[in-house]
């Protein structure tokens, strides 16, 4: 079944989101947006589609001649072309290769009939989640102090979430990061949802070797499940040294370049206790779905990063992850409304603090086409 | 899509095949022989069949009752039951794992209308392989000297084999395994079919760290492609011992229990140059697959043990594993003659020594359905 066409278009619309110089989102005032939809046609003509920020001039000039008169069914030898496409087309970043490998697999999962994680091998249909609270802000009523976190994290739980992550601050929301009051936030939230919540912590990336690990023995005494990204993660060696002393499990590789391969040199080196990847970090369900086997193979959990729903599909199929990441959440936003080009969210969370997996053929992303039609460009 | 129902039965047969004390196959006199259908029926009323050794109690006692009402698609489910069956039930081996995942596979590309290499992700439609020449015997015009070997080799090649592994003597067809007589038999193999000729060697399995070396050391300067299982795979310290040490490559685990597990072992000790797996060998694709993975990520190399057709779906999905072993080859034997329970082989070879990947849906098996009906159990 050929691929006939790849195609990029954006698609306008209101945001209410603003970027920091480190490129964190945070609530902000309305403002025109584009998103960009990637459109790979077959011949059958179904429709493989994903919504994200894609670089429309390097797909089209890039990668849709590696795919077009390629056979959707030939998954592995289009990911090996577009793999060795980005050694030398070096802004063909992991991310973008997420929305080629996503588009494709929705694709074949409309050709088939199945949603993805049927062809990646069924294991559940309703994953446990956690609620991600964005990164810490300046905002009044948002993320300023650790009392807001403690006053946000006690709504989240009433809400229904079982489970709960915290991003706390970071330039330039503050002049220097503070594993002080990281831990004053850590510790608030912990006092407000009480015992029975597992909390995780995703705090300021660039710490020193002391300053994380001052910061794990914080949690440690706060009982978090676990703490990711303290450090640069660019240097195995000091996530060695951090995972050898942490009281609490560290959980990495997440913005680390090298996808399976370098998961398998942190696991060489005992750099991390808990696996991580995802499909957005690591280029796609193709590759996190190798993550997900060498970590079985090494005895070890995986956690995946961010609420991609390509994260969906593969949590549905494997044994060896925990959590769904549900967010990012902030006291500003309604994470239940869905985004204007869709007409429903595809994560959707039950009483249990659980989230469905997409049923329909394909990602089963709910298309507001209407929407789409209104708004392109 | 349910699993409606699990059936095995036996197919009788004139098998020209005897074992021998260490199972090792033969040419023998014909006698009547059974082999065990396996069908996996679901509720559309395909059936996912594999023909094997099975145990028809094992499986319709305990195996069975793990199957029936299970959904074809939630696969990952259905595998984390069955090896978590093994743990106490030890004979359930992972051989009959493998009938069980390869008949489950069959019955999940029958639905799709898809052979299996399109649900692992297709990278290929044809595969290198080598022509794999049976264990040494006492037989005479067989493979009872090193010169029954050179002049074997040779008209393997002038067949259109481009690569050869041999199986050289072990006990019972020797007294005892003799590393020079090995040797001898590379040596002269090498000599019949020139330097162009990748070879590779399966030896004795019970060789000493001193003789194993001693082994590869001579491989080395008969410039063979790898050597495996020389030793007993149960110990990881005495393969990493040669691996180490050996000028030519070694190949394994194949017979180590563990699946994933053990390869991931293997991998952190260092104990092999080149990976080994098999559908057969590490129970079925599903662990297979997973054993590529981890290969993959840690950039290396696998070769799969064995002419499974569940191999062949491996290999056309994947980039990292060279050959398909083809055989058992032996002087008395036509391999292109199909099992009286087939149509026709499933591994045909063309002039560049390449094997073809079935393209019907499911493993592609071309049963003889009129002489199974005729005699069966």
């Amino acid at each position: 079944m050929k691929i006939t066409d790849v195609a990029v278009y954006k698609v306008h619309y209101q945001s209410f989101m603003v970027r920091d110089s480190e490129y964190h989102s945070h609530p902000g005032p309305g403002h025109d947006a584009v998103e960009h939809m990637l459109e790979i046609t077959l011949e059958n003509g179904v429709k493989g589609c994903y919504m994200g920020p894609i670089y429309q001039d390097l797909v089209l000039s890039a990668v849709r001649p590696v795919l077009v008169g390629e056979d959707i069914f030939m998954r592995e030898r289009i990911w090996q072309r577009l793999i060795h496409l980005q050694r030398l087309k070096t802004e063909f970043s992991d991310y973008v290769l997420c929305a080629i490998d996503l588009a494709l697999y929705d694709a074949l999962g409309k050709t088939l009939g199945i949603p993805i994680w049927q062809i990646l091998g069924g294991y559940r249909t309703k994953v446990p989640c956690y609620g991600s609270i964005m990164v810490g802000d300046t905002l009044e009523g948002g993320l300023d102090s650790p009392q807001a976190y403690a006053d946000y994290a006690q709504k989240l739980v009433a809400k229904g979430y079982h489970a709960l992550k915290l991003h706390t601050w970071m330039p330039p929301a503050v002049p220097e990061a503070s594993v002080k009051l990281d831990l004053e936030a850590c510790r608030m939230v912990r006092e407000a949802v009480g015992p029975d919540i597992p909390l995780m912590l995703d705090p300021y990336h660039y710490y020193s070797r002391e300053e994380a690990l001052e910061l794990a023995k914080g949690l440690g005494e706060l009982d978090f499940l676990w703490l990711e990204e303290p450090m640069d993660e660019h240097s195995i060696a000091s996530y060695r040294f951090l995972t050898e002393a942490s009281p609490v499990p560290i959980c990495g590789p997440e913005t680390a370049p090298g996808k399976y391969h370098s998961r398998a040199d942190w696991i060489s080196a005992g750099a991390s206790h808990i696996g991580r990847t995802g499909a957005l970090t690591s280029g796609g369900i193709t590759s996190a779905m190798r993550c997900v086997h060498l970590y079985d193979s090494f005895g070890m959990t995986v956690e995946l990063h961010g609420n991609s729903i390509g994260n969906l599909h593969i949590l549905a199929a494997i044994r060896n992850g925990r959590y769904f990441e549900r967010g990012l959440l902030h006291p500003y936003l309604d994470y239940e409304q869905p985004k204007p080009w869709l007409n429903s969210i595809y994560d959707p969370m039950d009483d249990d603090g659980c989230v469905f997996v997409p049923s329909s053929p394909g990602l089963g992303w709910d298309w507001n086409w209407e929407y789409i039609e209104d708004n392109k460009e």
